[in-house]
């Protein structure tokens, strides 16, 4: 047995509360050893007198590890356990001191794994309704025209033109709000808008006022509008959170422009000096976007204003949560208060983080419900468009990110193929509608909530930004093609079948071709062709 | 290489921020291998252009594994990184990706570690003057009766004779303020009491009313009396939070008791039905002890009326710390809370939790400072007492605590060889003094702040509670023998050599022989005779 790869850490993905009543186990070994696995579990007080045993099972491989998983509801919530390993007659014991021959448990109280007590304030409630969420996620200036009573002369791209940094195409709220039967149609039942506040970009990440819809996407009036029909047809409404940096033109930071360090909001943001200086960017910003000044977010004051707007939109407009954007790089402290504040008043709210990489750090429940799942479109990517990975090892990395996270946490991931931020992924893989279909069908069986970015339906092609946020084309819609088909079908898929609804899969590799199973649903897409087939198993 | 053994984790004690622009990374190798290591690391919105990369020293090693360290101070707060390793002329890169012969630096934003900005709000904050802390546990009751004059009717325990559970020896808070000079003798700085607020055991865990010192350990101006005195011998107290759990006699529960339901107290206890059943003891509670129900730290109420006790000794008495009871059961919430407001009070409060176990989940840096050092005290005892280890095996599992967490939370590590709730550790060695010597000595050594037990100075020995209670010998005190004479040797050593303040050692067996550095201070322990050495290395 290669020891050093075992692995086990509790309260972490390796150890949590589903519930505020069953607790959830995995232990790792190495993909060479497959030992019998059995958790010896029992309560802190007489842990040295009674014990339970419960197998373990072996559920998810990826390249390197096996994890074996168990559940377990105990009646005192102050779980005790270790695990035994059954090998060639050898029976091991697996504790804090590590593998032992055998196992003294007498003095367990120095060296078992524990979960001390389960407090339910620390169990992460699952947002359910994510469970069989279809995103869709839109850029508002790019995706229909509602209002063309409007002011139009902002307008510099004529609608299926390509656009440049500065396009405006004239897309709005009421255009979104028309287009909702359109999209229930498609079974879309969750939007994810890029941001809508008042701000002079096209793509409104540089807010000037968080607390109002900017005029050229409409009013707060066309917003509840949107909202309220979106909640009749059973879609869910998610707004873009921008709380890592402002727009320079946001009353707080002309402040200080103008009054330096005697402003009330000085240490709103992160300067280094006595005076803010536009040439040498002698502040904290967004990447070097000067415009775009950070947030202090180790500042109360500035956490209890964005915890404020927060609030307001979830209060006022019934909005359903949040997408958090450059969410990584905001302090763990403020989405603490964020998150606490939000699901006081709605515990049904969703809060996605917006990290690339491993979110381990604010996935422990007390901070994100999930993130955008980047490190998924990367697995796609290396399949489908860059040939890094063939069918089993494309297996082994998406169980390798189910076992990243806990199950709750990956219930409620949202998974992408691209996004505003992407080349999109029908570009990627050079415009192959058979790869695209198939990873759209890996993104609709996967554990986690599928989220397509505008246009995928129609397969719109698109490079880097601004490439990637080309103009909805309507006509193109209208014809409700072959992607437009498949996606029908997996969306109701998606929302109908139970055994999609919870974080249970089983994923690997038969010959060349990739298995992805959910309850009896199968899919397969040959690591050649990259055809793909969904089947009944029985 | 041992691939499955290589391991690193952002925002974990394999990365983290030793201040507000100095981060620690750790990469962890199968102790077998031992490639040349290095980290390649920039910012996070330039690193596919510019990048630098510094060596990594391979510093610690256990049984299984080998920890290369590197500090870095870079200009860009947003860290991006990758390992690169070099065996036998091969180079590899270890990313979130794992292992890989290549590595694409134009799509590191998918798979590169990082710690995205370093916000200062989310790096702990060390308390300095832990670095340097020699503690001495007192269980209140049998360490000096100094006020003679008080109603003595209560004591049933001759002084010198053998306690029992329910036994009062007289012990009180002007004892110990009569004793400080004799503590500031052995070299003493720091003072934990077991808890002295009201309450009717001996040992006071059970506690009837936190805002009142027990009249049979004196007043709130004998406590006063008491702290003034040790600050001005430079000696600092920390008190005991018991807020897993209260005296059935308190206001809350006896409200309960008598109204079920309907009392405003109901949820700050866990019952199951609508009134307290003592017979049945259908509530939650301390261990099976019905007499001490458990607080419902998932109640804001319950937390706000506890971080209250928290602040009111800190403020009105200037304590210098919490030593927090049974903390392992009480809500992450409530001590993210507690923290919060104990160090916006006071930064240099010290917070220590009583967990016996990995307390990885609760050392994030937004809890506890660090906790009592149990599984320490279970390495010495594998060593010195069990025989479970040997030299190399006592380095190892040294070597394995220091990597456990942080250096941070290490160098405020509550180390300890035993305490009120352990045998002695005197009596746990056969009372070998040669033994207890040594394992003094490493305590001293070792990174973090010793803590012995009252007694530990004259070898008092005791098996467990209420053994290891026994009254304070003071004649025998007065001799000041040889291990009173090697303790104020080494209290000073602590106190006055500064490469014990900061997190560093070196820890390695030689031969048969355990060899703890730290800068040119070299201890030696003999496996056989466990006789040891402390000498200057030149």
């Amino acid at each position: 047995m290669i020891e050093e790869a075992l692995y086990h850490m509790p309260e972490t993905e390796y150890a949590y509360a589903r519930d505020s009543g069953t607790f959830c186990l995995r232990l790792r070994t190495a993909r060479s050893d497959t030992p019998g696995a059995a958790v010896i579990y029992g309560g802190k007080y007489d842990f040295w007198e009674k014990r339970q045993k419960k197998e373990m099972e072996l559920t998810y491989r990826d390249r390197l590890y096996n994890y074996y998983c168990v559940e377990l509801k105990p009646r005192d919530l102050r779980l005790v356990y270790v695990f035994e390993l059954l090998e060639g007659g050898r029976r091991l014991y697996y504790s804090e001191d590590g593998l032992t021959e055998g196992y003294d448990f007498s003095k367990a109280y120095y060296n078992a794994f524990q979960i001390a007590y389960l407090n339910p304030c620390d169990v992460p409630s699952p947002v359910d309704w994510m469970g069989s969420a279809c995103f869709y996620e839109i850029f508002v200036d790019r995706f229909f025209e509602g209002n063309t009573d409007k002011d139009r002369s902002y307008i510099n791209l004529p609608w299926g033109q390509i656009p440049t940094p500065k396009s405006f195409a004239g897309g709005d709220l009421r255009g979104i709000t028309k287009k909702l039967s359109y999209l229930e149609e498609l079974g879309i039942n969750a939007l994810y808008l890029t941001p809508i506040f008042k701000s002079v970009s096209n793509h409104k990440y540089d807010i000037e006022d968080y607390f109002e819809v900017d005029g050229i996407f409409g009013t707060k009036e066309d917003f509840r509008e949107l909202v309220d029909s979106a909640h009749e047809r059973g879609i869910r409404v998610v707004l873009d959170a921008v709380f890592n940096h402002v727009s320079e033109r946001c009353r707080q930071f002309r402040d200080v422009v103008k009054n330096g360090r005697s402003s009330n909001y000085f240490d709103w943001f992160i300067i280094r000096g006595d005076r803010v200086d536009r040439e040498k960017v002698n502040y904290e910003c967004f990447s070097q976007c000067g415009y775009m000044p950070k947030w202090n977010t180790s500042n109360r004051e500035v956490q209890d204003y964005l915890i404020s707007v927060g609030l307001y939109w979830l209060r006022e407009y019934n909005i359903d949560g949040w997408r958090l954007d450059v969410s990584d790089e905001v302090s763990h402290q403020f989405w603490r208060r964020f998150r606490q504040a939000l699901k006081s008043e709605n515990p049904e709210c969703v809060i996605i983080g917006e990290n690339w990489h491993n979110a381990n750090s604010y996935l422990r429940g007390d901070q994100y419900d999930s993130v955008m799942n980047y490190a998924f479109t990367k697995a796609c990517l290396d399949f489908f468009a860059f040939g890094a990975l063939d069918a089993e090892g494309f297996a082994d990395r998406l169980n390798a990110l189910l076992m990243r996270s806990t199950d709750t946490a990956d219930n409620m991931m949202l998974n992408l193929l691209d996004s505003h931020d992407t080349h999109r992924f029908f570009t990627e893989v050079g415009e192959d509608r058979t790869k695209l279909k198939s990873a759209l069908a890996v993104l609709y069986l996967f554990v986690g909530a599928p989220c397509i970015y505008y246009g995928t339906e129609i397969a719109l092609p698109g490079g880097y930004d601004p490439d990637c946020r080309r103009t909805m084309d309507w006509a193109k819609a209208e014809e409700r093609g072959d992607i437009w088909q498949l996606l029908r079908g997996l969306t109701r898929l998606k929302r109908e079948e139970s055994a999609l609804h919870i974080p249970k899969a089983k994923i690997y590799a038969e010959g060349n071709a990739f298995i992805l199973e959910r309850g009896d649903i199968r899919l397969k897409i040959d690591g050649e062709s990259f055809t793909h087939t969904i089947e009944r198993m029985g």
